[in-house]
This record gives C-alpha cells, structure tokens and sequence, in this order.
C-alpha cells in the first residue's frame, strides 16, 4: 500500500495547529509554521493570507454552502424539516473539505480573538439562513429563531463529528443533536398554537 | 408637574447615540461626547471607560443577572420552562437599568467591532446559561443547545421591547417569541423520543 503523502497545504495545517497547540496561538509566527513544515513562506503565500487564515480558510464559503443546503431541500417538507435536511446534506462537502480534526477546535476555545472570530463566522451564517427560511415560508421573527436554532445544532453535531474522527457520518450527528434539543425543550414543544 | 431631569449619565449617554447615528461610531471622540453634552471629560470617565464602554456599560452582569434569574424560578419547573421563567423574570432589572431605546441597536448593527462585541456578550450569557440548565437536569448537550435557544428569544424579545418603547411589558415578548419559535419548529417539535 502507497503511504499517503499529505500535500504542502495539510503539512502547513498541522505544523501550525501543533505549533498553535503548544506555544499558544499569539505566539506563533509564519516563519515558525513554515519552519516546521520545511516549506517556505512562498509556498505558505500560496494557501493562505496569514496565519489566522489558517484556522479560517474556506470558512467565508460556509453561509453559501449552508443555506444552499437548505434551499436544495425538497420542497415538500416547511422550514424546520427543510433546515434539518440542509445541515444533514452538507456532510459530503464537509467530508471534502473540512480536516476532522480537534486541534482546530482546541485552539480557537483558547483565544478570545478566535472566537470572536468564529462567532462571527456563525453570525453570517446565521443571517443567510434566515434569509433562506424566510424565502421557505417561516415567519420573519421565526425564520431568525429557527437559523439560530440551525447554528446552534450544527455547531453541536459540528463539534462531536471532529471530536470522534473514527465515529459516524455528519447526518447521525445532526440528528442526535436535533434530537438531543427536542428532548431538552420538552414541555414547552407541545405548547404551540 | 416637574420637568424631567436627566441625569449626567443619561446626558452622555443620549449624546454620544446621537453623535454615533449622525456621524459613524468610528468617527466619535469622547470629546465631541463631552462638548455635545456641555460636560466635562471628567464627568464622563466617572461613568464609563472609554465611547465603547457608552454601549456595553453594565453589560459585563448580563451573565449573572440572567443565569441567576433561571436559578430563582420554581424548582418544580423542568429545565426549559425555567429558562423561560427566568429569561421574563429579568425584566424588573432590564426596565430599571436598560434604556428602551432602538437607538444603540442601531448603533451596534453598523460596526463590526462592534457586533463581535455583541456577539461576545452573549456568548458569555449562553456559558453561563449552559451551567445552570446543568444544574437543573438537562444534559450536557441539551443544556448548551438549550442555552443558545434561550439567548436567540431572549434577543428577540429584547428586540422588539427596544423597538416599541410604548408596547408590552418584557415577559409578553419572551412568551411571543418562544411561541413564535415553537411555531417555526412545527413538526420537528414532535419528533420528541
């Protein structure tokens, strides 16, 4: 069997989320990562902007890829099942392009600045999908709810999928955690007008 | 009858949203607050740190305030109808110490350090809520995803309460927005195992 050879972009990742994980993101350097990697800062030009970029890469992408999602649901099913079908159907692209990693994760919890950063992420993604929710029928103060709602449960299963790199395909993941929050609301599920 | 007096905080406050609106937050000295108010620098940092502070001053309680809230409703109560109880039971502190005004949010909307800063805010509320919906027998999962529910009716109630200075009391828009939110959950809401 071939070994797999991880490609100049994977080796800059993992030099940097070591590197990140050991030092603490503020006192990492390109030149540290590029070190590390034994690639040059050329090469690190070539995939990413700058160092943060390397926790964030693609992740501008991410409203547009999720609120597609939801838009490409059948259109049979009302804005909740839609939402859940969309996040489910995100999984291949996720899969493609998103290493199942816990470094990552590590990393942006332990700096203020990164999770700013991520909230904002989710904050965008957030205001497409209510955009989308809206355009399938949800109430405007609804389809807002319901997004955030969205948010919350992806970033859950999103969280568990890269904790268990060796555990089930994203889909099972979206559906434990819709579960998990059907379960939590209890009563106040069976409250609706 | 005896005119109204605001107070110098009020006045600092009422000035730099205005100057803010007229001119961009980015754009705002202390003192133009200062000279718009006719007060001077001093009365201004015996109130607040710095312009930024104008907007988020007291906001570091938020957590506390509201998780606290959640503690103090009925024990009898399940883990999300005490959420709900709590999050209308801040409303005493929110009439008594948060300007009605739809002004700050506006504010707010057109910066994005300032958003992140928003977003930072109740991210912090969502920890703090997490914890105690814990302690109140949800599990760990649906504590978190529990909690950013709370947050996402809890800023839409507050939303709207600031929008319409003359509308409702505080708890008719938290009941308004969980229902709006069940409503949008629909059919997902009885997916309950």
């Amino acid at each position: 069997m071939p070994r797999w050879e991880p490609s100049a972009e994977d080796r800059l990742r993992e030099a940097a989320l070591a590197l990140f994980l050991e030092r603490g993101y503020e006192n990492v350097t390109v030149t540290d990562i590029t070190d590390h990697a034994g690639l040059t800062r050329r090469t690190f030009s070539r995939y990413f902007a700058d160092k943060r970029d390397v926790l964030f890469a693609g992740s501008e992408r991410l409203p547009q890829v999720i609120s597609q999602a939801v838009r490409d649901a059948d259109p049979a099913l009302g804005p909740a099942e839609a939402l859940l079908a969309g996040l489910a159907g995100t999984a291949a692209i996720l899969a493609k392009h998103v290493p199942r990693s816990p470094e990552r994760r590590r990393v942006v919890a332990g700096s203020t600045e990164l999770r700013e950063r991520e909230l904002g992420k989710f904050a965008a993604v957030t205001d497409a999908l209510t955009e989308t929710l809206r355009a399938r029928g949800a109430t405007e103060v609804g389809a807002r709810l319901l997004a955030e709602v969205g948010v919350a449960v992806f970033r859950a299963a999103f969280a568990r999928w890269t904790e268990e790199p060796d555990g089930a395909d994203f889909p099972v993941y979206i559906t434990e955690a819709a579960a998990e929050l059907i379960g939590a609301l209890g009563p106040i599920a069976d409250q609706r007008k």
